[in-house]
Parts: C-alpha cells; structure tokens; sequence
C-alpha cells in the first residue's frame, strides 16, 4: 500500500495516520437512526462517509466528521451507496439513475409486515435502476446492534446480490465492521432474507406442535380412561383430579417420548450410514429437518420434565391428599421392604435423571455450548443424553413395576399411559444398544472418519474432512 | 509513519506479505501487564510497536518483534502513543512535551478508588502536555481481556477526546483490534470513564433498593398484624412463624408487585405515546429511567417466586405441620369437591406461572437474549411477560377466594398483605387489556411504525427508523 | 476513496474499490470441507484465494471467485500456504519442495486420536519441507466454525512455528478473519495444540475426581455406620435407605466439602501474600492449579446442593415416611416451640443459602460473568460465595444442634458425617474472618494494588499492572 501514499497526503493528516492510506468514501442515502448509527461505525472503521440529503443543511445530528451533500452529488463521490430509506420513498431514486449507474447499492430496508409488496424491496430497487448492482445486506441487524457492535448472535450478515464483485465488496465493508457474511445467492433470496426478522421462532414450529399434538391426545386419552370411566361406572365425580394428577400424568408421558424422538433421528442415521457405507450420502430431507430441530424437541422435554417434578413436589401439601391421609388411618398396614426399595429407588432414578436432563438444558445455553469443543458438546449431547434417556425410562419402568402383568391395569382394555408412552424409548435404547456392539461400534466409527465402503476416487474426498 | 515504509522493507520481509503494506508503528509507554499485553495483540494484528523505557535493555520480557527504545526515541517515531503507566508517575512526561507535541496520547490508566483526584487522569494528562492530544480509551478492560481477544460483554471501548482526528486514529485501532467503538464525546467525559471499572452493579442499585424497602415494609406489616397480635390478644407465642410462614408471605407478595413494577413503565409508555400521538417525542426521565430497570426488577421477582417455591414445598416436612396434622386427626371432615377443585387449581396456576417466569428468566440471559431477533424478544417478554403476570395474579385470587367478602379477613381493620399486594398486577392487566383493544391497538401499531398525528416534515424522519 | 485510486486501477476492478488496493493473494491446498468454508471467508475479508489441486478442472464446488489451479502453480503464486490436506496425504507434498520454499505453511490438520503417530503434523510438515516455514494454526477450528464466524467461545486460534515473521504474517490474516492469537511458542508445540480437539473436559478431571473420592468415601462410611451397624446389632434390614436417606447425607456433605475447597485456595493464597510481603512472586504450583479449578469446585459442589434439595422435597411423599407417619399416631407429643424456631430456622437458612448457591452458579456462565465488570465479578465470587459458606454451614450446625455433645452421636466411636464435613468450612470461615481484620484487611489491600514490603526497583513494576 505504501506505494500508494503520497507524500501531500500526510500533510493533509497528520495525526490520522493509521487510517490515512485507507480512507475510502462510502455514501449512505437517509439520515434516520439506521443511516446515522450505520455512519458512526463507518467512520470508526477507518472509512470517510457521505450522506446523501434532500436537505443537506437542515437534516438534523450527523456523525462528527460525515459530509453531507445533495442525494446527486453524493452518489457521484462513492461507488458504494447505502440506501437507508424506507422502501415508500424508493421511487424518486428512479431519478439518479444516471449517477447511480455502476454504484454498488446496499439494500437495508425492512418491511413491517410479510407479503406487503408482490416483490421483495431488493428487487423492486434493481428494477427501477437496473444499471445499479444491487445487493441486499445488512437487513436483519438494528440500528441498535449496529451501534453497540456485534456481539455473538447478532454478528452474521447475510447477502444477496446478482453481481459477485459488488457482493464482494459489501462482503469486505462488512468484515471490517466485525460481521461474519453468509452469501445467500442472487437477488431473488432477497425476499426470504426480508422475512428474516419478521419471523417468531421459526425452528421452534415444528417440535411446539408435536408437543401440543401429544399434550391434548394425552389429556384426552386420560380424561376418558381414568376420570369418565369412573365416572360412567360409579357415578363418582372426581373431576377435580383434572388439575394436578392428570396434569402430571400428562406431563411426564409427553416429556419422555419428546425425549427420545429427540435421540431417534441420530440411531436412524447411524443405520442409514452404515446401510449405505458412507456418510458422504444426504440424508432425506425429512431425517435431516428432524435432526436440526432436537435442540428444541429437548428442550421443550426438558420444560415438561420440570413441570412434572413441581406437580410431584406438591402432592402432599394438596387438600385431597391430606384429606385421603386422615381418613384411612385406621388400617394398620404391614411395613414391605420392597416396597421401600422400589418406591425409594423409583424416586432416586427420576431425580438422577432430572439432574442430567437440567445439565443437558445448561450445556445447550449458547454461551455454555459454544464454550466445548465439538467433542465435548458430542460427548454431554450423545453420550450424556442416551443416559438421561436411561434413566428417565427407567423410573418410568420402577412406577409400572408388577402392574404391567396385572389385568386390573387394563381397564377397558386400553393400556395406561405410562405404558404407552414406555415404547419409544424402549426401542430407541434398544437400537442404541445394538449400536454399542463392538463390531457395528468399528465400521460406524470407520465410515464416521471418512472411509467408504466402495473406492473413494474423489479428490475432494481425500482432502481434509473436520465435521 | 509512512515514512518509514520504505521500498527496500519489502524485500527484507518477503514472507510477511500480508502485512507489509500496512505495518504502522505505534508506541507504547510501561511494559508492565497492561503494555505488554496491548502490544502482543498490536503485533499480532499488523502493526509496529516499539516500548518506551527509562532503561531500554532491561525492562523485563516483552513480546517478540517489539523495538524498546527510550521514552524520547519512541515517542518521536510514532503518532500514536499508549499511556500505559501509573498516573503517579505522570509526571516525568513533563519533560517529554517537545517530543509529543501533536502526538496521539491515549491514557489507558485507572484508579484504585473513586475520587483520588480531583480531576480525571486524562484531563491531568492533558494539562501536563498541552500540545499532544489526549484520547481516553481502553481502561474499561484488563489485560487478561486484552490478551484474550474481545468476548462478547468486553467487546466495547469507550473514548473520549477533544480533538475528533486523535478520536478517530484511536478508533481506528480499537476496530482493528476487534473492538467496538462507543464515543463518549470531550476529555471532560474522562472523569465518568475512569470511574466504570470501579462501579458496582450501577443498574441493579434502584431494583434491589426497593426489593428490600417492600420487603421491609411487607414484614413488618405482617410481623404486628399476624404474629404481635396473636401474642397480645391471645397471649400466644406463634414468633417460629416468623422463619418460614411469615417469610413465605412476604416473598411472594414482593415478587407479584415487583413483576407488576416490571410491566407497569410499557403500559404508561404505550398511553403517553397514544396521548401524544407520536413516538418521536422523548419520555420524560424518570419514566426513561424505570423502563431502563425492568429486566433487573423482573430478574429479582423472580428470586423472590423461587424462594416463595421453594418455602411452599418443604412445608410438608416442617416440625409444626407435621404436630399438627398428627394432633386433629380425630375429626373425620367431609370430602368437599370445591374445595378439592380451588386448591389443586390453586397449586397448577402457580406452578404454570412460575413456568412462565423461569422462561423469562432465562431468555434474559445475554447468550440467549443474543440469539432472538427483535421480534421475538419482545414477544417473550411482553407477550408471554403479561401471560406471567395474569397467571401469577389468579393465583394470588385463586388463594384468596372468598376470603376477600369475610369480615374476619380484615384484623384490626386491616386487609392480608395478599389483598394489599393484588391492587398494582390488577391495574397493569386491566390497563393492557384496554390497549388491547382493537381500536386502540391499531393506531397504537400505526404510531409505532412512524406514523405522526400531525404531519411530519422533517427529512430524517422519511428515512428508514428501524428500532 | 474513487479520486485517491488512479483511473487504471478503477478500470480493473471498478466494483471492488473497498478491497482493490489491498487483494493479496492466499493458497489453499485441498478443497474439501474446511478448505471450501476457509476459502469463502478469507474471499469475504477482501483476500484473492487460489486452490491447488490434483485435477484443477474436476474438483467440486468452490466458492465464486477463487481460481484453481495445480498444487506447483498455486504455491508459487502466493506467499501463504494452507495445507487443507490429512496428514495421510502429506507425502506428495515433498515433490512441491522447490515451489514451496520460503513460503508460509499453515498446518490446519487434526488427527482422529492422540497419539497415532510418534510426531506432530505440523512437525511432520516441516521435515518434509524443511526450506518452508510452518505455522500450526486454525486446527482447533471446525469448518462449521469458520463458515458462520467466530462466536465467543471459538474466537480464539492457537498457534506455533519456528519463524516470528511467519507467525506475524498467519496472526494479521486470523485477525483479520475476526479471531484472536494466542501464541504457543515453537513448532514443537504442535502435539499439544494437536491434542486440544480430542480433550475431553480437561479441567474438570481434577474436580471431577475428587468429588467421585469424596462420594465412595462418605457412602461407604455411612453405609457401615447407619445401616450395617444397625443389622448387626438389631438383626434389622433397612437396606432400602440406601437409596434416598442414605444419598440425602452423602450429597450435602460433599456439597459443602467441596464449596469451602473452592474457597480455601483464595484464603491461602490471602495468607501467602501477606506472609512475603508482595503480589509479585508466583504461587506455588499446586495452589496455582488448585485456583484455576475453582469455578469448577464450586459448579460440582451446586450440582450436589441440587440432588440434596430434590431428594429432601421428596421426603414427605415417600412410602417409608407415610408409613412411620401413620404408625406412630397414638402417641400424643407436647408442641415445642424451641423444636419449632429450630427446624424453621434450619429450613430457612438452607433455602436461603441455596438461593445464593444458585446465583453463584449462574454468574458464573460464560455470558453472564462477561457482563459483569471485573470488580463485580469479584464481588459475587468472594463476597457473596463467602456469605453461601457461611449459610450453608449454619444450616448444617442447626442441623446438629445439641447433638454434638450427646454421646449417643458417637454410634461406635465414629462421628456422624456432618460433623466431619463441618471441619473443612469452619476452618475456611475462621480463616476469612482473620483476614477481614481491619489491620490485616488494610495491608492485604495494599499489597493487592501494587505496595511490596521491600523496595521495588523494576522499571516494569512501576508500570501500570492491571489485574
């Protein structure tokens, strides 16, 4: 660079000198909160900055340092142009067509609500300049993060853009602001890209409506079963069970299949993979969509989980409990030991269990998870959690206890819930037990590490593979 | 600087290409912690350093490819000079004036105590060397921050400077160095910069003030209403209840006030903007002030609903419960289905609530916070906040119930602290549901988007306000 | 910017202005996963990427932008070299030899297991090309990691090698993708920045292990003291206390066993200052390592308060405890209010020092002790995990009570388990409470900011130190 540097440039500034040989211009159109906060870190960066103004002498606090000229004039000093104006007002850009011809042009805006415009605002603005590279960035981030800086969760920048120079060159202001950029392609991206921050938990969508789905087929199966019938058959009206011992009979019965349709997917893959004998395959896209939403399947399990053991603590403070209690104490009852083992370590495995269920919903916080190696998160994520699952199947198996062989257990011949709730997990154990055998362990291990059953004869096969 | 750069350093590091074109040297005062780890991080991000000190060839290890110098020599060959001494030995810089005349000076220092001196380092600095310009930056971190690279939470560095060119070389630096930049405006901001790293939970000082005011005030109110008065009316010693009934009281009744504290500056906000019909005015202060607070007073309600959990469950296992359910087992009761039904609705509504408030506690968790988009962060905490405060006020019904027509409620014409604390959640919801009422909520919606009552003309206002 | 850069540049590259003057070209050998993600970045920071491969015209996707050519063409073309290769197919690089002489190597490889071959890689690198310089870098970063950016916990890239001006030239480029530089010395520290990916959980071993010690310990002690000794003098079998009363006594005593060893350290170390006179003289090695598995004393020492709050709120609904409770009703007991202060007492105190147990826990999450500045960081640590001592502690004295003078405490000549696990905090506190002595207090302080009792005469001491 410092065949760059001319000498009548130091003059010029002499204590900026760090930023002296780099000061390039960037203009930004709009002097809003997004335009000023975008300016400040701008300027900070090392760059000088333009705003373009209708007004330029009457349009309120800039930034130290930033010029302001007319939206012309501006435009003709930079070739890189943020428009930083509300997608209503895009049309009178139509008449800077000329200057803007060749400008790369930094599409920011934001709808407020899905489907306002028939097309997305990036795209819209291409068609009114089409001599402009347009490239749609910066849209998911606030005024507000860009002025405090990126953190974590706010750092990537996503981008799209029919010219890869101009992306490039919005890709380069954007490493240097401290972003990481994602390319999402063309212009027509732009739109999913705009929906971005207008969407609710989009990951969480599918796991909610699977625990909502279970939650009301559950209340009702034992509404029927164990309230109505009684009802129907002894005229007894013990509706008021609804609130606590359904609730917690529901509760623990959705938390343990979520659970273990949290594990399935992984023993699915793992035979998939040694099926095919190579994980160089994709999966199907229904295996794969499963898998990117465990995080929340467990942790909707894990909240479920929680509410079980809160309606559990409560029992003996409940009025029908204390009541029940007074009344039959005239029965003088034999002590049974294994009663006492079995209750003692019914409640001892649930509790272990619940332990590690919170450990595996702490290790999933960003900032705990991102803080472990791969390794490690795969070791407390597989490893720890195939335990928990263990351990949660197990207390449910202690409460069943003799009562699976009992007749009296099947009224009506259905089965009760905590039977049914037993079979998935039972099965995705017993699959990641025959998973655990030495001889299936080494060939998964083998093709985990890249082997193939057939002759690899790809070159980018051999390269380097960290997952 | 770039008067260093000369041709023949190329060929002299023909490895380093990255960063030969832009290697500026910059200069450090103090190879103590703070200066060597500073320096460590400047080579390593392309630049030059080279150490002032008074003895150049014994000052202790300091990073590898870093020049030492005396303290006149570095200083004239850099612009950028790093104050990283002890303001107590300021002085000796006096007789350096002539070689830091126009030189960038950026004072990292802080103090032990607040108030020490009468002015701020930085100012101190400037008067000692009036030619050069003093930037305050950096002393927000430490040097195990600095050696570690900026984290999330320690990403920011705030300066302050009266010459804006010194402001923007530092600034300059601070971004390649990875950190985020916030201007704090002139030299005279130095006093408030020095005095950050010396604060202590400043935004939890008024919450936990209040905590502890309702706290005091709610025992003592129950302290003569439910345990003085049974001594003096029935010369009954019940004082035990103090450690756990009395505090299970009061816990509770501060957190539902404190939760209701946390919503009640929305609620205004949202009718001052109605009234107004702008969102473009400012608040008034205290009103900016309280709703600075709300996540510290929500995150302390919380405590108080966790200690009220747990007081609640080892009510079962207390030594006074356990005599007393044991003394009136005589009486045979009536089973009463009502009261079966509002005590397990009771207990269920409670325990959902605090479900609730446990979620709002965690996603206040900055790595969780982070991670949501601006939508749904404000669904969380204000859609799922208001559900909180209804389920945690029905409770509060549900434990009262036809408690609050009974004269005998009201002891020595007082009303139970249950009563006194349902007042405020009970405004806040009504009032929320007044501005969820179609008609009010669209045009609240409109002025939240920028709409204006009256006709708005100022340019920046067009410009696209992202929140 | 556009009127610094001359026409000529401008008619090259009219788009790419921001990244123009300053594309230097990187080499990147291999073009599977981690070469790809690499590329794509470092093609985003405004670097030109040149990939060498076996067959340039049949090589998978790569990122837009980035030239292919074959491995000698590639090196040639760039000073900086990363070798995205297995360790397996390093062998054909030897034929490269005279193309890569000089050059940078960046060695980003991994082995699937430690210790699978006598040398490191990047080792191995540098005896096959001994006229290269190599860099061990980026391996303890995923692909995954480099394509959505740097996040808290992976900021940070390790790296060794032989040649500063080497390291310099990879540090600038990792800092310029956003990562921090922790330098580890020479190349023959390569083995152990090879074996950082494959730790598993390095500093919890030593926590780890002596909480499993402390557990056998506690539960074969207790196991032969109160339910062995119990069959062989009654011939009575109340073996199925093991599971929950049994556990009930184990996890408290090692709970607060291990919360006062993460507090003793700190006192020690206390006492060692003030015992030399100064802060600047290392602490002994095993206190050194002591230290820095405080935080995870203390996490250990949570999750077992945890386990012991859960398995006392599960004591009311145990069978055993229903049964003795409906047995020994006869028997009308007088009400003492001595018993009744006491148990509340003892509950309340345990609550409360939970609660507190508990916020230690939480500030201590990466994201949360981010926020908090250093002073209030130490605040909750020291003050606040002091007061916890202490709570927990009461709670276990209360818990005695008057038996520790009763002689029938003393089954067999052995004291009960919380009598012995009460030695270790007792002392820890009484340690504290010495050190808080004013005189003590004001010299410690003194010594903390820098004051040494003999005369310091380093130029570096009297630098700015900032802990």
């Amino acid at each position: 660079m410092s065949n760059e540097v001319k000498p009548e440039s130091l003059s010029l500034c002499p204590l900026g000198t760090a930023a002296a040989p780099e000061q390039e211009l960037l203009c930004i159109f709009g002097t809003g909160d997004l335009g000023r906060s975008l300016g400040q870190r701008l300027l900070q960066t090392g760059y000088r900055v333009v705003y373009g103004s209708r007004r330029p002498h009457s349009c309120g606090p800039l930034p130290e340092r930033a010029q302001v000229m007319s939206h012309a004039a501006a435009a003709q000093s930079a070739n890189l142009v943020f428009i930083c104006i509300h997608r209503e007002n895009y049309d009178f850009l139509e008449t800077l067509a000329p200057e803007l011809k060749g400008k790369v042009l930094v599409d920011v805006s934001n709808n407020v609500e899905k489907n306002l415009y028939p097309e997305a605002n990036a795209e819209y603005l291409q068609r009114l300049i089409p001599g402009a590279h347009v490239v749609k960035a910066f849209n998911t981030l606030s005024a507000w993060a860009l002025q405090n800086g990126p953190s974590d969760a706010n750092r990537q920048v996503y981008l799209c853009g029919n010219n890869a120079e101009a992306k490039q060159a919005v890709s380069v202001v954007a490493t240097k602001l401290g972003f990481t950029v994602l390319d999402r392609g063309s212009v027509s991206a732009a739109k999913e890209l705009e929906d971005f921050p207008l969407q609710l938990f989009p990951e969480w969508r599918l796991p909610l409506r699977l625990a909502v789905g279970l939650t009301a087929f559950f209340f009702f199966y034992l509404l029927i079963r164990d309230i109505i019938s009684v009802y129907i058959k002894e005229k007894k009206d013990i509706s008021f069970r609804i609130m606590v011992s359904l609730a917690n009979k529901v509760f623990p019965i959705v938390s343990l299949i979520m659970l273990s349709l949290c594990y399935l997917p992984g023993v699915i893959a793992a035979f998939l993979q040694l099926y095919r004998g190579t994980k160089y395959k994709r999966f199907p896209d229904w295996l794969d969509r499963w898998m990117l939403c465990r995080k929340q399947l467990g942790l909707l399990a894990l909240g479920f989980a929680f509410l079980h053991v809160l309606y559990t603590l409560i029992i003996p403070i409940r009025y029908y409990v204390r009541f029940r209690l007074s009344v039959r104490e005239n029965r003088t009852p034999e002590f049974d030991t294994t009663m006492a083992w079995r209750t003692d370590s019914y409640y001892s495995v649930g509790i272990l269990g619940f332990g590690l269920y919170l450990l595996l919903g702490i290790t999933s916080l960003p900032s705990v998870s991102n803080a472990l190696s791969w390794r490690e998160f795969s070791f407390i994520q597989s490893k720890l959690g195939h335990v928990t699952l263990f351990f949660c199947t197990f207390h449910t198996y202690l409460y069943g206890w003799d009562k699976f062989l009992r007749a009296s257990s099947y009224k009506w011949y259905t089965p009760p819930g905590y039977m049914l709730c037993l079979v998935l997990p039972s099965v995705v154990l017993v699959l990641k037990l025959l998973l655990l055998l030495p001889c299936v362990d080494r060939s998964l291990t083998r093709i985990r590490q890249g082997w193939e059953r057939t002759n690899p004869d790809d070159d980018s096969r051999k390269s380097l593979n960290i997952q």
